[in-house]
């Protein structure tokens, strides 16, 4: 079975792929991702959103930031010219019956240009997760961090995804 | 319930928390996560180890830069004098009934210091998944990474920490 | 009274506007701001402009990096297509009734894109005084950086502004 | 006169200043500075703070961020092993008289090292009062940054300071 | 005799030379550089890009990322919307008669812009170059990294250039 | 033969060397390396030092700047606490006889530490030669880059090693 990730040549060198032959156009990504906590920290997190101490807002600006930077983090990313970068959390609070309470961060991120942007919108999502790990690892070391997927995608010449549910 | 976690100061602002009294110990933290790919993503991955078309080793050098620059990630984290970083991935080749193939990677990171180094081990994880889906989502967009966790911590006040099964 | 600035959404969570409606347009944007120093600081900077020890000459390497940066430094800000960047110094030399002595740092920097380049301007005039001031700090220590404001802009939908003075 | 700033060698050439004979002492540095507003943009990031569109949550972030990377901005500052930052904003609500209202941002770093953190706070304070800029440039362009200043530090060879009001 | 190199004002200070009136076009920069390294060295550099030891893999994925970044270490040089990168190295292995062992780095590089990619070729000549030396270093103290050199640039308004033998 | 360098594990993996269990030791080194130009070229960058267009001066900033952040650009480096950079630059006028000029750039470290700083002044030379071609480029694309080596390195348990003539 041959490698063909354009990410590697013939020779299966890693090189950045060429898109210079590529059409610029309208391109739009979601990705999301979760991270499931205690009970307990949960609260924190929710109730910090509305009173003092505000998680959530030092995880956007830190997602924000990251998607800006991930060709300086993803070896073979292309600079981008971003034109915006939304995060986006969600509580499922209503769901009571869930043993594991979660966070979701979903970030968008649009361009016009030649390649996609779905990895600044993972990228966004990871370090907006990671950075509520940090802000709460003194009171929960268990949380874990996952589900972090492409949402969907527009734009560029393989065309739209959406995810199955 | 308060917000203690100490990454905010009595008035709900975002601090870096002072380390200055903490003592320096010989710290390690080892964290994982997991991608989860399609059987074809799977054996590509898997094959370009032993012959060509390296994906694992550029998202072992990913995640070992992005160990090393977590302090310009996350927000409060603070900037540390690293000792050593690794990353290995693990294939659970015969789990044959396994409905959904993964990788697993493994980020451990030393440090002699006042203050641990979770945060690390966890970013060169992400960072290191985030580009085995970068690498391969030209073939498979529906990958998911996720399980990215501390599975152990040595080292300094709070004690040491091993996840449990 | 609602905070309109488009930098937040309507739930007043922090966004990286979007830029991609915003039309193409030839964009300059022209800062400056001031270091006050002591006479004998004032001297040996300018001194050391024409003969040795060039405090500006670094000054200027700082601000026009640090310029081409701001996407990396200012959270919100977008990456941007800089097409040139300079920084002048100008010396009052001739007010001589003036109490303190100051030099003043002038940025200017364009670019055709769909955003402007005032954050740029501002941000290279900051590290440019700054770095200044961390050259001389082991002189005098009470050096004040003042007077940071934004000159002119031109291009874009807001229009040209130009300071009153 | 002499351009005895350590910040040169004999020949007048840049160099970074050897601190490896410096003792390692508990050090601190606080740094001030304003941002000059009009009462319309002064009000909305008040309020802002209180319900919703946190401009100085975002501006603490990237302040503290800022700082951290100090060492990778100004070009003859040392890498720094911080203890900790913290960004305070003071609002001079009572003062009705004042013709132009401010907001003050107050930034602290602790390291304990062979050389100080002034740098550090300084930069910390600039990029913050930056960051308001550009979250309130759509509203008011005439904004100035000003009265930026060492307010004291403590520790190294050359004592205390404390800035005379 | 004048210095006419266009990073220079007429007073002799930097500027980011404005490439605002240039014409976008095509353009392709090649440059290429050595290791010297001992018959040891060298083997080992070999073999391991066939057996175990990637060095290769691990510089190429440097010098890649570096190139990406040349706008941030080289101070005149302007962001770039790079369209490929690759690396390649080339042994002399029939070169019996050589006396001292080298490995070849080659980077290419590719835009659409108003300025040309040489230093984008020659960053990641170097720093590919580097990490070898880093890798190797262990063994050899000795090696010597040259003939660091433009190959061929296509594109721009000062034409082709093809290195003469 | 086995590929002994410690920056890979037995598997034959890229690591960042264990540097934990090492003596924190003052360490020195010192690299140099040469840009080799025309004629006209050569007396533009030495009379450009004395009187307007210090090519030299922005080189030396862009070297130190680069040698603080090696460890973000040399993938298996670690952050290090530099004490001291210098940048030095030699002409050497007298020697008539040359066919090529050169200018050669001299870059000492210092740290105290549990590993060498031999990668941050060879990083420093790169770069600082770089910037020389990059602002040279529009007067001689011809320039070549070579004979970057470890002139001496002083600590550390391999103790000294000083090149031989």
């Amino acid at each position: 079975m041959e490698l063909n990730s354009n990410h590697f040549d013939n020779s299966g060198n890693a090189v950045m792929v060429d898109i210079g032959e590529k059409e610029a156009t309208k391109r739009i990504a979601v990705a999301s991702g979760k991270i499931f906590v205690d009970e307990k920290t949960y609260k924190m997190i929710a109730e910090g959103k509305v009173s003092k101490g505000d998680v959530l807002g030092v995880a956007r600006i830190a997602g924000i930031m990251a998607a800006k930077q991930t060709f300086l983090s993803i070896p073979l990313c292309h600079p981008i010219s971003i034109e915006s970068i939304s995060i986006d959390f969600e509580f499922p609070i209503d769901e009571a019956s869930i043993d594991k309470k979660f966070i979701k961060a979903i970030c968008s991120v649009k361009t016009t240009g030649t390649t996609g942007v779905e990895m600044e919108a993972l990228n966004g999502v990871c370090i907006a997760l990671l950075t509520i790990y940090d802000m709460c690892k003194s009171i929960e070391k268990g949380m874990t961090i996952g589900e972090i997927q492409l949402e969907k995608k527009s734009g560029g010449k393989s065309g739209n995804y959406e995810r199955q549910l």
